[in-house]
């Protein structure tokens, strides 16, 4: 029998899809669990004692254990799939770009669509909106720096898709809702289109 | 003939650290060649041509390849070792904590210490010194996070010492630099002398 995985979700956030994107590329079925993020619902005390101390979603319930941060959700679903390279190389190459994501991507891409979005831009804080333009300059630059990587090969890393790629997607492929442009980067263009064709795919309001 | 192995670093970046600490207490010989991130050494023409497009340091020469990301290259020098745990959930909570760090600790608790130790807080942008309080709240709850972590455990992950300690460590244990009090999170404190206290432990400065 096998272990019973919940998804504790908001099907607003990306970093929730890039589970379920893995998920069901690999055939794997998630129980899922939603929250409101607006609404502080990953903040309250049973949520900060139970499923997470960092206050944040996703989690990934392993029968009776749970795992946060998104990226390693990814990779305890796809461990010994062809989701995650053989070549130890590749393997910790795949795991460069993930932290690329979570480090230069997300913060800037993510967090822009999530102000401009859901918050609203005349609900910023004075704080928030000096940080509009730095946050639009790295998120151009790690845009940049994916377009580049793309121009001569399909996937982020060797000859197939592999977590790297799924990690990158969910933002990248919604980024325009905090103001970038696709149409800037063609190589991503491209590589966006050849995930939407996996077979398996699903999209992100699935 | 094992592969050769040069780490581009500046010597006082944690992120430098955290590769020559995993390499020690593996027993892996590392070359080392310096730059100065403050002279712009890591955005020459060259630099970005041939070690990181994405402009930054760490990387990890392997032979002819160049591996960007600290936390990448901590994985890739101990894949095999005891420093990753053999347990499948276990591991990618290891994965968790590496995700943790790059996401709510190092952009805050480093940054803070780039900005007040390197840069100086007079030369600060009105932009930087708006940042410093969000970035201080972020800090502390990451730390805060880290020492409840902690009151229970002696390792972040299982029983023994692994590559979520050893990334978490660098920059906690000189964030005063940035205006943070270890004296608050005792936990945290024993911590920090257990991961000394391993053998083949090199210290930041060495």
């Amino acid at each position: 029998m096998s272990t019973r995985l919940v998804l504790h979700e908001d099907v607003r956030s990306g970093n929730c899809y890039k589970i379920r994107l893995t998920a069901a590329l690999l055939g794997t079925r998630l129980e899922r669990r939603g929250y409101d993020i607006l609404k502080g619902d990953t903040r309250s005390p049973d949520f900060l004692a139970q499923v997470n101390a960092n206050g944040r979603i996703p989690v990934l319930q392993v029968g009776t254990r749970f795992l946060p941060e998104s990226n390693a959700a990814c990779w305890y679903l796809a461990e010994g799939s062809a989701l995650i390279p053989e070549d130890a190389f590749q393997r910790a190459d795949m795991l460069r770009w993930m932290f690329f994501e979570q480090y230069n991507h997300e913060p800037n891409i993510a967090t822009l669509r999530f102000w401009l979005l859901y918050l609203g831009e005349a609900n910023l804080s004075a704080t928030q909106r000096g940080q509009i333009p730095v946050k639009r300059a790295a998120g151009e630059e790690a845009l940049r720096v994916m377009n580049e990587h793309l121009a001569a090969r399909d996937w982020f890393v060797g000859d197939s898709v592999s977590l790297a790629d799924l990690v990158l997607y969910p933002y990248t492929h919604v980024c325009e809702a905090g103001g970038f442009r696709l149409q800037d980067y063609p190589a991503i263009c491209r590589w966006l289109d050849r995930i939407a064709a996996l077979p398996g795919y699903v999209a992100m309001s699935a």
